[in-house]
């Protein structure tokens, strides 16, 4: 009963052949070899239209990265104040920008609020120097609250971007599983959207360690392979990243895995709002549930055997806890199994659970 | 016949199957997850003292984090003229230290000269802020030319370095080739012999992507786990490097697969020593052989299928090439077939060879 | 009429001549002269222990510098929402020390709130490397609300940075109109309440441009010599810094000048309180009011020729302001004559001011 | 008998008298004031095109920035390997950069060869991502040999810079006693030669403190407002420089302070020349000498009062000493006075010196 994170789930076999038919064989190294090229073609393809693609290690890189194409002197990045950058990468895009600022902006459940987006962005006058200046907006697809922008959500936040000239840079740690969630295509999503530069994670669902930052105007993307480079971002072996997303986007791999990642979530959303026991923070979109539970409720849950972390309280005032409850996130993947989905239904039901020995708890805010 | 690089090999299949292992089941993300912490005191054991040791995605990442955790403002690393960290690795240290510099330090057959190390250490004069402060030295064991340098030189260049208090480090993206070459213990090779800090490569040497930045002196690592992730080197699914280490290092499989590639490029050396037509650059020591062969015997090679890259002349007058002739690098590893190497010999022995497709020739100076 | 800022005045009779001096002669360069010595020396008297101080250009650059003696990877350094080094630096503190994080804390009348400022600092777990961790707190005193921080307020915070062993900044840059403001010792200002580095600011208070780094443990400065070196900041004739410091500190000078300064200041205050047509938006105790006036009221005294700033409406809820008001900065300085404030409080008290030319209205926030 | 450096000079009257004026009124901070447009102004009609020109504190601050506004992620910049950027600043440029590479290239008498610095560029093949990419020239005018580019010598580095498409920047810290060397204009010795971005030094040249960076297409200087900005170079009282421009340009003072230097220095070199007890190292051009005088000779000199600084041996091949010679380099500046020359003159060619004081001697390698 593992709803620690998507990250803590393995490899999906048609992902894992791919790498052992690549282990096999002799291939260049650094990005060259053809499975890499016939993969960064396929991005063309996915999304419609050439695109610019670099494969990446981790999404904190491709994040950082995405930032620094875009860098400038005294620059300020406009994102959720929950946003991932914000909350659980370091500061690695202050570390490989060189100083950009990042403004955490408000808004529900996870999402920017366009007005005050535009407020932020206008505390920026033009060419004031002493405030530094505007270089960016990142949104998060899905969110950190486990929700999912619309299109029409997409497109009004970079019309606030546009208006200030601001490139937009979209995180899609979770891309797929919002993708599946609003049913639309990679390019409505992102390019024909406003979106100019884009983490494409593959790692959470179910690869073992594969992101690629996707420029939509190849033309941005000049600098990028030196940025990788001298990110220690180029592997030498990066084929093997090439035959994971090799995988991934083959036959639609890659939404069927996030297809049942949701849906294992909407199990659960389902069952816990029709229980007493427990309510929703925010509206399950992918793959996460938000849940507030009482304490002794997830402490007996995690005595079962079921891992979860508990997640910080937001803070605004959105949403507001009794002393005896806790926010607690469960997260699904392609690899959650219907059985033990049930399971942990059962256990939440049950006044009564068994004993057993400890699980792992891991106190307080963790992100992932 | 590929003799391009050792990471153009794929993955030696005990490691595939460590991957695989992995892949079927759940684990902690972020370095947390069992098989994460055995190998970490794995590496204890392996180099006979407690070392603090991190898992990352690329050697790049590993030097460059491994001098940014001994960093000074306005500071300069002392390593040879044409080491990795110079010439191929995109100024990733200047950037991931926010700017320290790269002294290169000239030294026949790729090892830093002591007398030279000492000189140019000397031109900093203590508290002279001018010329910034000497941070650190760096070791390429074994070294860009293929050649391994042995105990009592690597104790030679860290008294240098001790003479003014600088930390040394070492760059073992080929660690295993120099250490079964000098058939001494991992121990005598680094902190016995005077290196603080340690890039420990796996990936030349049949992993996917296993690099590790060792601390001798855990104390000295007290950043170390900020500045990976910072640097976006914290993997999420970072089990899957771990891994890769633990069936690398159980039961002497590192040890076995860099014998391989050395006695590979030891049969080598041995022929194309024997022939007239072409000689060695440097000594082979390791699983590198760098010879200077006839550029139509070159070209030929190449129609018949083999795989090589041609090497930079050295900027000293160390060697000297006629106009006909070429440096080549020819890279061996786990994965080298004795009947490529044959039909390499053989090839070049033959006056005439088939004619066939032209294989890939990349001209000039690659590295990898 | 001039209450733009502070920066606006020339400099003190006194601190020119000592520049004229110094003007006609020889000295060493690089801070290494008689003079610099000596006034370096003085500083010791000054805060009554041995400190280490750097002479520097601007206070942007004895902040950032201040920070960057501090940093570590992943760093965050609390200060106060509006603080200086926030709103006004261009993210110099985060390019100077490639990429520290400043968070914002709230706190009435510019000065931070010492529960929110413990709340800020426990959302960064010790070790847990997503968020970064703590690196610094930095007051700012007097504040940027013009209002100055008690000896107990300021060692109330100092002992909340001391509970997670973070070291204490203080930004200075109106040092000496706090210190009248007080009427309390150098000392006791800083060290004695738990203050670690000072940016010493002599340039508003009379100074053409003279700003310190000050360490009240020298050995924090080790490797500050060589960070002013690399920010190109240390002067080469360097010892026009020292002299304008060593008229600045001579025989009480620098009280004098913040003397006449804030009485000026509480001239403006005692009278705007008692009129019907103005308020004050925080307590005035150093050298600057912050008032809300009337939008036409300000706007004719700018056509009087008084020549101010508005002012950025603080984010929080603290002050609102009508819709026909103005929040304006009124700054006074070493050099404000009596007759202006009092030409200027007259202006504000008649219903009818006389046409002029219009004078310069830079409208919005802006800051020094 | 000062010649340590020009920058040990005080400042010439008429620059004092403008900062006398400056400080007796109020004026706009920040470069907004009258003074600061005016004299920007009067920057382009030195130049006799628009420039974009941002007032500085140091020329290590203006060689940094020039660089880093025309950054590139693993960028080169190619410069002489004896020039101040590589030898005496502390590696700001990497710092200002976030990690540029500076790549210094040989050449006699302090100039860089056109052929080796083709050659040094060509070592980076374009799209090589492994080697960084170039992304500078610069140059020093009047160099640190004392010696002086011709018109000739400057667009024959340009035209090869301009192969690879690569901004030149000029380090002109002495650039007014290049300027009366050649006796050429200003813009014949940059724009119009192939220089794009220009460090135009005052301080060296009488000024207190005034530097200046200078950009021939203003299209160029987008970013440097805010560069200047967020370096902590914006001064307060940039006036203050704009002042000591305005005089320093005001009926070719600054030509005038610089021809007296030259004129100096000539006195010295002609004699030096005409002695057996000496010998100069290289050319003298502007207002530095370098010479090979006997160790003794050098120590009784100072023992006469003289202070001039030891110069490192260079590098290369180009000058050789004997045990018993010393390298000293002797500077002049608008304020040596012709007596203090003939003296330092007399002392050298007596055999016998007074006895006296020990002056100060600072061996060894020193630079400003």
């Amino acid at each position: 009963m593992i709803f620690a994170s998507d990250n803590w789930a393995g490899v999906a076999p048609a992902i894992l052949n791919a790498i052992a038919r690549e282990a096999d064989r002799y291939g260049n190294a650094y990005g060259e070899s053809p499975i890499d090229k016939a993969v960064e073609a396929r991005f063309s393809e996915i999304f419609e239209r050439e695109v610019a693609v670099f494969f990446l290690g981790t999404g904190s890189a491709a994040n950082a990265l995405a930032l620094a194409s875009v860098n400038k002197p005294g620059g300020a990045v406009f994102c959720h104040r929950d946003s991932h950058i914000v909350e659980d990468e370091c500061g690695g895009v202050e570390y490989l920008t060189g100083g950009a600022r990042l403004i955490g902006v408000d808004g529900a459940a996870g999402k920017i609020d366009p007005k005050r987006l535009r407020a932020a962005i206008a505390r920026f006058a033009p060419g004031f120097v002493h405030s530094g200046q505007p270089m960016a907006v990142s949104l998060t697809q899905m969110s950190e609250a486990g929700t999912v922008y619309s299109l029409e959500e997409i497109r009004t936040l970079t019309a606030v971007a546009r208006e200030r000239e601001l490139p937009v840079h979209m995180d899609g740690a979770r891309f797929a599983n919002a993708l599946v969630a609003l049913n639309v295509s990679p390019a409505e999503m992102t390019w024909k959207s406003g979106v100019d530069v884009l983490s494409f994670g593959g790692t959470k669902n179910g690869c073992m360690g594969a992101e690629a930052l996707v420029f939509f105007d190849p033309a941005m993307a000049r600098d990028a392979p030196f940025l990788r480079k001298r990110a220690g971002q180029l592997f030498s072996k990066s084929r093997f990243i090439a035959a994971q997303f090799d995988a991934y986007l083959k036959d639609g791999l890659w939404l069927e895995l996030a297809r049942h990642g949701n849906a294992m979530a909407e199990r659960l959303r389902a069952e816990l709002t029709a229980m007493a026991a427990a309510r929703l923070a925010w509206p399950t979109q992918g793959n996460e549930v938000f849940a507030v539970l009482r304490e002794d409720d997830a402490a007996r849950l995690r005595q079962s055997g079921a891992v979860f972390y508990d997640w910080a309280e937001p803070q605004g005032a959105e949403l507001k806890l009794h002393d005896t409850e806790s926010l607690v996130r469960l997260v699904t993947s392609f690899a959650t199994r219907a059985d033990d989905v049930e399971r942990f239904l059962a256990d939440l039901r049950s006044a009564e659970a068994p004993e057993s020995l400890s699980a792992p708890v891991r106190p307080g805010r963790v992100r992932d």
